[in-house]
Order: C-alpha cells, then structure tokens, then sequence
C-alpha cells in the first residue's frame, strides 16, 4: 500500500456519497452500491463472494496495521471524526467498505444437495427481524433464504448489521409471490406453510425431501396465493394468551425441527 | 362515571409524573408504579392480577366508550396532544394506566404442575429481546420465567410493548444466579444449560420431567456458576459461519423441542 492523505473532512464527495449509500435506499438500489461495516461483517462478505469496491480504514482506531495492508482492494484512510460520522458503532474496528449487490435473481439460485432446505419469508418488514432469520438461516445451513415481494431493502445497513453478516453467508433470492411459487414447483420442492388458520401440528410434518418453509409478516401473515399453493399449512400450537409469536423466532422453530427431522 | 373534566396541560403534575414513569427506572423502582399502554396490554395486565392505580383515556381517539366506563378503575381522561405526548404509538388506541409493579420475588412461585418447565435468562440486556423470550414464554404456555442478575428494568416499556403484553401472563421470577440455582435445586427442577461449549446436542436431552432451560446473554452466555450446576450442558449445532443465534432464537429452539417431547 502507497503511502496515502487521510481524508478528514465531511465535506469530502466521497465521504457524502458513503452517508447516502449508508441512509438513502434510493442511492444503493441507484448506484448498485452498499456499505458494509466491520472486519467480521467484511470478511463473511468476501467470503461469500461480494466485490469491495473501496475500504475505508481509520488507522486510529485499529491496534493492526496488517489486515488491509494485504488486501488487494482500493484503500482510503479516514480520520476518526469521519469514521465516527459515518460508522454506527462509533468506537469499534474503525473499517467500512463500499460493496457491489449481488443479483438476486431467482434463476441464479443453484442447489448443492438434492433435496434442499429452503426459507421463503413473505414481505418481512422489521430490519431486525430480517437479520434474525438471516442468522438462524446461517446456522442452519440452509441451501438459500428467498424474500417475496419485499419491501425493504436487503442492503439497509440495520438488516446488515442485525443479521451480524449472515446477509452475506447464504445465497438469497428475491422475486414476487407468484415468481417464488412457480420457482419452487419447477424445482419440486414441498411448500410448507406457516398460517395460524392451518389445524396441522407443524411436528407431524415430514421436512425430509426438499422442502421450503414459508413464513408470513407479522401484520398481516401469508397471502392467500401461498394458502393455495402450499402442499402442507401447519401451526406453532400456542396455548398462552396470544396468538402470534415473532416471525424469527417461528421460522427458527419451523428450521429446527427440520434439522433435526433430517439429523442435522 | 360521572362527567370530568380533561387534562389538555403537559405541565399539569399527573401527566409530568406519567412521562416519568415511563423514561426512568429509578421513578419506577421508587414508586413501585409502571405505565401500561393501548388495550391489549392493559387487558392482559387485568387478567395477570396487576392492580391498576388509575386508567387514563382520550376519548378523541376511541370509538366506543363503553369498555372504560364498565371499569371500576378510578378513570382521568386526556387531550390527544397530551395523549400523543405520553403515548409510543402515536394514533392508536388512546388508553393508558399507571400500574402497581408486583414483587417477582422467588419465593412467591407457584407451580402448577407437577413437572414444571420453567426458562431461566441469565442477564439479558435488549428490551426487544426480553420481549420476544416473554412472547415465546407465553406461547409455549411456560409455568415461570426467571430472569437472573436482571440488568433491565421489568416495566421498561420497550419491554411491554416487545412482548405484546406477555410480561403480564406468565408469572416472573427474579433473583440472582446462585438464588435461582438453589431454588431450582429444591424444587428438584432439573438445570439444562445452553452453552456454545457444550458437546452434547440439544435434540438428546430429555425435557419430559421439571426442566428449566437456561440461557445467557448474547454477549457473554451463561456464568460459570450455571455451568458448573448444570445437570445438562447442551449445544444447538449450528453450522454456518457464525457461532451464536439471537438469543430469543435460540431459546425458542429448546423451549418447543422441550414442548415436542411433551406432546405439547
């Protein structure tokens, strides 16, 4: 790495472009662009192969100098006053990168195993809860994370930072509905439907050949298409006072018993 | 409930002592008073045996009039600037009470079961993630939830509004590690911890007899005192790249795998 300035102000256009990819959605979907914020959540994006455009290191705050003198990626030093305008975990780490998104087509989803498990969640809306299932989804191992008509954007830097990095570990897909619905037949995978109107135990059913379970938003649960189309519905019995557990923490009930159905 | 009149001033002492209780822990703890907002919550707290102090309603925002005035509870209404003041969720609902905290002290536990299922959280720091376990808690119909060394206040009202009320419906334990484990101990509850350094998977143990599963906090899992109590170490395998779920994720896993065993 060539001796460099370090940039310290905020009026830099570079530094004004990284605030609008990390605030404005707009800008990321625009530009093809997003930021990504911290060494763990870098690493799990290279790994899972994401194209760093830039790296932006604020030299003050790391004990290292090593980690991105190797890398091979473009790289700006910033003062710690611009990192901690654009970071928002102000004293950690001190890297951020600007990343290429991926896809996401359907089409380019590819199966390692022959009967593949899948997570559809149908229009999340909670960046936290997104992250959430992002992780449990990591965890599991599943083949691919599909998001149906969404209507948040998978770079928000909330839903990076909430998933931990899991956002970059699985291969996710994004489509509508009806384009999920039809993926998954050709594919012939089972679709199996979360719905607190369905009278089947979600523990009677059998995950073991390629199946995808498919969970709804918290408001407003699966759309009817899903109801029709679904080869088995199943409920989480609940037996307490209220109907409705969180979306991550059903989907997660739904994945483990699955795993374990299939040994892990 | 005879005519009033209706609080429209922000400086007026009820409302400056409502906003208080509702922003600091310290005026909860000292008046042993806490804020319950929107129907739900407030119906759940009636139902869980919370004595409410006074209930305040704006009628601007509430289509009937007849569940307040059915109520025996001393009943203050409110403008909606003041409303909206006092209130999370800005447009809905239009219904508070100030409610009388209970003791949550070990001691008064009453199981109703001969083999109780009990979850233990061992410090939990986000108030979303204390609500989602409380949410889980009720779901699985759980006899107690324990929260041990508390660093978070019960009645924060991010909790309540997390858990959608369920802080009010299972009963609570508090007390500090070493209490809970000889509680536990007495009343021959058997002790399965999770821990990332367990070997032993989650899915082998068996849950059928008085088990408390417990659970630490994210950040740092469980104390060495818990593990070293422990009847049972357990893991949930978790193979991806990261090595921990949200922990509300992760005590669901157990909880409904416990629940499984059980024939729910």
């Amino acid at each position: 790495m060539e001796e460099q300035k370090i940039i310290t102000s905020l009026q830099n256009p570079l530094i004004k472009k990284v605030l609008q990819l990390k605030e404005k959605s707009r800008e990321r979907k625009k530009s093809g662009l997003f930021i990504i914020e911290g060494q763990r959540e870098l690493e799990l994006a290279l790994k899972g192969g994401y194209t760093i455009k830039t790296l932006m290191v604020c030299q003050e705050l790391r004990d290292d100098t090593e980690w991105f003198q190797k890398s091979s990626h473009p790289t700006i030093q910033i003062s710690k006053p611009v990192y901690e305008k654009l970071a928002y975990r102000k004293t950690t780490e001190g890297i951020l990168a600007i990343a290429k998104a991926k896809p996401h087509a359907l089409k380019a989803i590819t199966f390692q195993t022959k009967k593949p498990l899948v997570l559809v969640a149908e229009a999340p809306e909670k960046p936290g809860n997104i992250g959430a299932l992002l992780r449990t989804a990591d965890a599991a191992n599943l083949d691919v994370v599909v998001i149906a008509n969404a209507n948040t954007d998978l770079y928000n830097p909330n839903i990076i930072r909430s998933s931990v990095g899991c956002v970059f570990t699985r291969q996710v897909g994004m489509g509508t509905t009806d384009e999920i619905i039809t993926f998954l037949k050709e594919n012939n995978i089972k679709i199996c439907c979360a719905a607190l109107t369905a009278s089947d135990n979600y523990i009677n059913t059998d995950y073991t050949d390629a199946t995808a379970i498919v969970v709804g938003s918290e408001a407003t649960g699966l759309s009817n298409s899903w109801l029709e189309n679904s080869d088995q519905n199943l409920i989480i019995p609940m037996q307490g006072e209220i109907d409705s557990m969180n979306v991550s923490v059903s989907a997660a009930i739904l994945i483990f018993e699955a795993k374990r159905q299939r040994g892990f």
